[in-house]
C-alpha cells in the first residue's frame, strides 16, 4: 500500500498470477468497504498524533495518557470531518490502541439501545453518543466470569425512596476486568442481581453514574481504580480495566435497564412483551463482529510472516550467490500458508456471518424464534475456533519470523498480547464449544425423532448416509472435488456427534455422562465448526467473483484450508473412517503441490489485505521489505541507548570490576 | 513450600496418597539438590534486594538498573558466602531474572575453556571468574542466525603487526542478540570469519575488548547499543541484548581461540591434535541444560494452574452450595493433566541427557566418537520438542487460568515471553527436526544394509519386526502394559522413518526429495523423540523408589503421558496401522479414569517441585491458595492508582466531557 522508495519485494509482486486490486475489494467485502478502509486507514498513518513509536517502551503512566490523548484527538476529527458512524468505526479501529471508548461504543451504548426502554434511550443516548458521559459495561467480577448467574452484587429495591440500593456484600462481588472502567468512565451499566423484598429476581443493568461530572472524582460508596498490568509491551496496557466496589450506592428506580423485565413503583416485576431471546441476537451481532476481528488479526500477522519471509534468506547458497529465501523452504510453506489461507477463509465465513445476524433479526422481528438456538451455536462455536486458532497463528507467525520475531519492532509481541484475550472474553471458549456440543448431541436425538435440522446442522438431516458413506478418493486429483471435501468433513463432524450421544446414553444418568465425555464432546464441536468454514469458503467460490485469476488462487486457498486440516486431525479422520489411511496420504501429498502453486502468489495475496506500515506496525512486515536498515534504526530509538555508560555503571557495575573480591569459584 | 497464616489448600494437601517429601527427592533428582536447592530458593525469597514486585510497570532504563543491582548484589553474596559453583549457580536461577551474568557464566568462561589453549584459559579464566572482566557471546548478526558458516564478520590476519583487523563489512554483518553485550560487557568472544591472505578458514572465535576498564567508554572502532524492546513485560528486557559494529579494530594474535585451530606467526593454519568433535560435546551438554529448563519452565507453569484451578470455582452450585472447583471439570483435567505429566517427563529425561552427556565425554576423551552422531542428533530432537512443547504449554496453563491469567501478577504472562525464545536459540527447532530426520533416515539406510544401530535407534534394529507387528490391545487394561505402549510408540516411529525413507528414494535426487518431505521429516523427528522420552520415563519406573506411594503416582502420570499423545498424535498411529480404532477409543477410555485417579494427587504432585512463592511469582498459584484477597492488594500497587482521577483528564477527558461537540454519528 505504501508507494515511496525502492521496493526491495517488486521481484516477488511480478510474479503474481491474478489481479490485486480485485482481490482487495473481495478481501474487503465490497467496493464501498475497500474504499473506507483505505481512506480512513491512510488518514490515520498520517496523523502524527496516532502514531505508534516506541509504545513498548512506555512506562504505563505515560502510555496511558498517550491514549488518552490519542481517543481526544479521534473524537476531535470525528466531528471536524463530520464523519459517518461506519468511518468513525474504522478511524478508531486503524488507530490500533485499545482504549476506553471501545467499550463506550461497544458495549455501553448497545448495552441502552438493546435493553433500555425507550424512554431510557431517550434520555442517556444522546448524553453518550456526544460523549458529555462515558459508559462502560460491569459485568465481570473478581470471582465470577463465565458463570454470570453466580453474580453477587447486589440491586435491592427500597420501596419507601423508590431507589435501588447497589452493593458489593463481599470481596469476590468486586466488578473486575471492565475496560474503561479503572479511569475513564463516568458511568456504567452494571450487572447485578435484583433483589425485592428479599426476593432474587435473576442479574439484570442498571446505569450507574461513577464519577463526578464536575471533577472526575468518585462519587461516595464508590472505589474504584485499575487493576494493574497485563501480558505485554503496550497491549492493552493502554486500557484502564477497573475494579469497582459498592457500598450501599442509591440510584433511581428508572435506571434499571427496563426493555424486558420491569419494575414497578409498587416493587413488582412485570414481563414486557418484548421477548428475552433478544439477547441472543445480540450475542450473533458480537460474535460476528470478533469473528471478523478474528480475520484482522490473523491477516496482519500473516502479513508480517510471508513478507519477512520472503525478504529473509538463510543456508541453501551454493558457489556464493545469494542463500535461498526461506519462504522457499517446505517446512515454512507448511505451517505459514495455511495459516495464509485461514485468514481468507476466516474472512469469508465473518461476512456470511453478518448475513446471519441479519437473518435472524429480521426473523426476531416476526416473532420467528425456530433459527435461533442453531444461529446461537453456529456462532459461539465460530467464536471459538476462529479466536483459538488465531491467537495459536499470531505466535507460529512470530516463531516463523526466527529469532527477530521476539523484536518489539516486528509487532508480534504486542499483536499476540492484545489479541489473546479475545479467547476469553465474551464466553470463554472452552465452555463455548461445550454449548455447542449440547446443541450437537440434542439435535442428533431429535434427528432420531424426525425432526429436520435447519442452516449450519442440516447435513445432520443425511445422518444415515453420512454414518454408511466411504470416500471415493483414488488418485491425488479426485481430492480436487468440493463435495468429496465436504462430504468427508461432514461424515467426520457427524460421526463423532454421534458416537459421543451414544456414549452419553449410556451413562447412569446424561449429565454425568456429558461431562464425563466433555473431551470427545469438544472435539466434535470443533469437527462440526470447521466443516461449517469449509462448507463457507466453498459456497464463496460457487459466486462469482470478478478478477483475473482471483477465483483460482482462492480456489487454491480453499484445498489448502481444508486439507491442512484434515491432515491436522488425521487421527479423527480416520478413527470415524471418513478416508482411508491411503487416502490422507493422498490429500498430503496434494497439498505440497498446492503449496508449490501458491508460493509465487504469497506476497501478492498479502497485499490484498491492503494494510498500511502503520497498521501492521512491524519493521519486519514492511510493504517495500527493507528490513535490515529499519531494525537497526529502530534499534537506537530504545531509551537504554540515551546513554553509552548505562545508569546504574557506578553503583553497581564499577565496584564489581574494580573491587577484585573473590569467591570460591 | 510457605508455612504462615492459613492454608486454603490444606483439604486438598489432604486427599493425596503418597508421601511428599519422598517425591519432591524424586523431583529434584537426589537428596543433595534438593537440600541445595531449597536452601539456596530459601535464602533468595528473603533477600529484599530480590524481591520481584513490580517488575512489570517498571519502565525499560529503571527495569534495567534494578537488574544490574541484582546482579551485582548475587555476585556480593557469592563471595560473602562463599557459595560452591553449584550454589552460586542456583542462586542466579532462583533470583529468576535474565541478567548479563548469565552469559557471562554460561557462554563466555565455557567457550574460553572449550576452546582456548592453555595459555589462554590460563590468562582469561582468573579475570573472568573474578568478575574483573564481563565477557559475552557474540555470535549472531543482523543477516545470519542458524548458518553459522554464513557470518560476515572478519578476521583479517595482518602478519606486519601479528594481529587480525575484526571488520564489519555490512550493516546485516551487524552483532545482532547477544545477552550482556548492549550495556554491560567489558569484552566478548567474537566468532568471525578468519582471513589469511586472502583466503578464508572458516569462522572462529575471537576475544575482543569492547569498553575501557576504567570508564566503560566504547574503544575506537567499536560501536555498540541496545537492540530494544523485546516481547513481554520484565521477562527478556532485564537483559542488554545488543548490536555491534567494528570498524578495523585490531587485537593480538594471541586473542584468538586457538584450542582445535592455530594461528601461527607467519599466518600459518594448523590444526592442533584436540578433536574437532569436542564441539559437539559441548552441544550435548547445553542441550541438555535446556532440556531440564524445559522442565522448571513447565513445572512452573502447570503449579500455578492446578493450585489455581483448585481455588477457583465456576458454575454447577446446586441448592446454593459452592460452586465446584473447576480442576474437577474433565476439560480441564484433560488439558492440565497431560502438562503436569509432561513435566515429570521432561524431568526424567533431563536427567537421562545428564548421563549420556558424561558417557559422551568419557568416549570422547578415550578418542571413541562412536555414538556422538547418535547423542548428537537426540539432544537435538529432545531440545526442539521439550522446548516448544514447554512454550505451547505455558501459554495452555495461562489460558486454563482464564481471565485471570492474563495479569501479570498471575505470573504466566511474563513466563511465556520469557520462555519462548528457548524455542529459537541453540539451534532453531524446526531446523534441528531436519537434523534427527536427517539421521532418522541415515540410520534407515544403514540398518538396511546391515549396521546395528545404538542408543536411542536401537530399536530400529528391530525393523522387520516394528514394520508388522500388530498392537494385542483388545481392552482397556491392556494399554496399562509398559511393553505394549512402547511398541506402539516404536512401531509409529519406525514406520514414519521408513516411509520418510522410501519417498526420497523415489526422488529424483535425495536433497530435493528431502526438501519436499522436510514436513513429514519432521513429523517422524517428533514420533522419534517422543518415544525417547516415553521409553525413558518407563525405564525410570523400572528401577527402585522409595517413598509411600511415589511410584504409583509416576506409573498414572507416565501413562498419562504416553496416552495423551497418542490421543493427540493418533493419525500418526492410525495412519502407520500401528494400532486400530478401537484401540485409540480404547486408550481414551483409559486415559479419563487415570484423570480421576490423578486429581486428589494434583495439589500434591505440584507441591513436590518444592517451588517458594518467590520463585513462582504468581497470586494465582500461592502455596496457601489465598488468591483473591491477594489479588485485590496486588491492583493497588498499580502506578496508575497513585492518584484517583489520572494524569491526562484535564487534558484529554475534562475538554470531552464539558465541550458537547457534535457529530453525525
Amino acid at each position: 500500500m505504501e508507494g515511496v522508495g525502492v521496493d526491495h519485494l517488486a521481484f516477488e509482486r511480478k510474479k503474481s498470477q491474478f489481479d490485486v486490486d480485485a482481490m482487495k475489494v473481495v478481501w474487503a467485502g465490497s467496493r464501498h468497504a475497500f474504499e473506507v478502509n483505505d481512506r480512513i486507514s491512510r488518514l490515520v498513518a498520517s496523523d502524527p498524533v496516532f502514531h505508534k513509536d516506541n509504545r513498548a517502551s512506555l512506562g504505563r503512566k505515560e502510555l496511558f495518557k498517550n491514549t488518552l490523548r490519542k481517543a481526544s484527538h479521534a473524537w476531535k476529527r470525528i466531528v471536524e470531518l463530520r464523519l459517518t458512524e461506519e468511518e468513525a468505526n474504522k478511524l478508531r479501529f486503524f488507530i490500533d490502541e485499545p482504549a476506553y471508548t471501545d467499550l463506550h461504543w461497544g458495549m455501553f451504548v448497545p448495552a441502552i439501545k438493546g435493553q433500555g426502554t425507550d424512554e431510557q434511550q431517550k434520555k442517556w443516548l444522546p448524553l453518550a453518543t456526544k460523549m458529555q458521559i462515558i459508559g462502560c459495561y460491569a459485568q465481570t467480577e473478581l470471582g465470577h466470569g463465565s458463570n454470570v448467574q453466580g453474580l453477587e452484587t447486589t440491586a435491592t429495591f427500597d420501596e419507601k425512596t423508590d431507589e435501588f440500593i447497589i452493593h458489593s456484600p463481599t470481596l469476590t462481588s468486586s466488578k473486575w476486568w471492565p475496560g474503561g472502567l479503572g479511569k475513564a468512565s463516568t458511568h456504567a451499566v452494571v450487572y447485578a442481581k435484583l433483589i425485592i423484598n428479599g426476593k432474587e429476581h435473576g442479574v439484570n443493568g442498571f446505569i450507574v453514574q461513577l464519577r463526578s461530572l464536575e471533577d472526575h472524582s468518585p462519587l461516595p460508596g464508590i472505589t474504584i481504580g485499575d487493576i494493574g498490568m497485563k501480558f505485554g509491551n503496550g497491549a492493552y496496557n493502554t486500557m484502564d480495566n477497573g475494579v469497582l466496589q459498592f457500598d450501599h450506592v442509591r440510584i433511581p428506580r428508572d435506571q434499571m435497564l427496563m426493555r424486558v423485565l420491569q419494575v414497578t413503583r409498587e416493587g413488582k416485576c412485570v414481563q414486557s412483551n418484548v421477548p428475552r431471546q433478544l439477547i441472543y441476537g445480540t450475542m450473533v451481532y458480537v460474535r460476528q463482529t470478533i469473528v471478523s476481528d478474528a480475520s484482522n488479526a490473523l491477516s496482519r500477522a500473516v502479513c508480517i510472516a510471508v513478507r519477512y519471509s520472503a525478504v529473509r534468506r538463510q543456508f541453501g547458497s551454493q558457489d556464493g550467490g545469494p542463500e535461498l529465501q526461506v519462504i522457499d523452504y517446505k517446512t515454512q510453506q507448511s505451517r505459514l500458508f495455511p495459516l495464509l489461507a485461514s485468514a481468507y477463509a476466516f474472512r469469508f465465513v465473518g461476512e456470511w456471518l453478518k448475513w446471519l445476524y441479519n437473518d435472524v433479526t429480521q426473523r426476531l422481528q416476526n416473532n420467528d424464534f425456530s433459527t435461533l438456538p442453531e444461529a446461537h451455536a453456529c456462532t459461539a462455536g465460530l467464536k471459538s475456533i476462529t479466536t483459538s486458532a488465531t491467537a495459536d497463528a499470531i505466535e507460529e507467525c512470530r516463531k516463523l519470523c526466527g529469532g527477530h520475531g521476539y523484536l518489539c519492532s516486528s509487532g508480534l509481541p504486542e499483536l499476540f498480547a492484545v489479541y489473546v484475550p479475545a479467547c476469553t472474553y465474551e464466553g470463554d471458549n472452552t465452555i463455548l464449544l461445550l454449548q455447542v456440543a449440547r446443541f450437537l448431541v440434542k439435535t442428533v436425538s431429535q434427528v432420531a425423532s424426525g425432526k429436520q435440522p435447519v442452516g449450519t446442522t442440516a447435513y445432520m438431516g443425511r445422518l444415515e448416509h453420512l454414518l454408511q458413506c466411504t470416500c471415493s478418493v483414488r488418485s491425488v486429483e479426485d481430492w480436487l472435488n468440493p463435495s468429496v471435501v465436504l462430504e468427508a468433513f461432514e461424515a467426520r463432524a457427524a460421526r463423532l456427534s454421534v458416537a459421543c450421544a451414544k456414549n452419553i446414553s449410556m451413562a447412569a444418568n446424561p449429565e454425568d455422562g456429558f461431562a464425563e465425555l466433555s473431551a470427545d464432546l469438544s472435539e466434535a464441536s470443533v469437527a462440526h465448526c470447521q466443516l461449517i468454514i469449509v462448507s463457507k469458503f466453498i459456497e464463496k467460490l460457487q459466486q462469482e467473483i470478478p478478477g483475473g485469476g482471483v477465483k483460482e488462487q482462492l480456489n487454491v486457498l480453499c484445498y489448502i484450508y481444508a486439507l491442512s486440516l484434515l491432515h491436522k486431525h488425521s487421527g479423527e479422520f480416520l478413527s470415524t473412517a471418513s478416508i482411508t489411511a491411503k487416502q490422507a496420504a493422498l490429500a498430503n501429498e496434494l497439498l505440497r503441490s498446492l503449496y508449490t502453486k501458491l508460493r509465487p502468489n504469497a506476497i501478492a495475496l498479502v497485499d490484498a489485505f491492503n494494510y498500511t506500515d502503520h497498521y501492521l506496525g512491524s519493521v519486519l512486515g514492511r510493504y517495500d521489505g527493507n528490513v535490515y536498515p529499519n531494525l537497526y534504526a529502530e534499534a537506537w530509538k530504545e531509551p537504554l541507548n540515551d546513554s553509552v555508560v548505562p545508569d546504574g555503571y557506578q553503583e553497581y557495575l564499577k565496584p564489581l570490576l574494580k573491587q577484585q573480591m573473590t569467591s570460591r569459584l
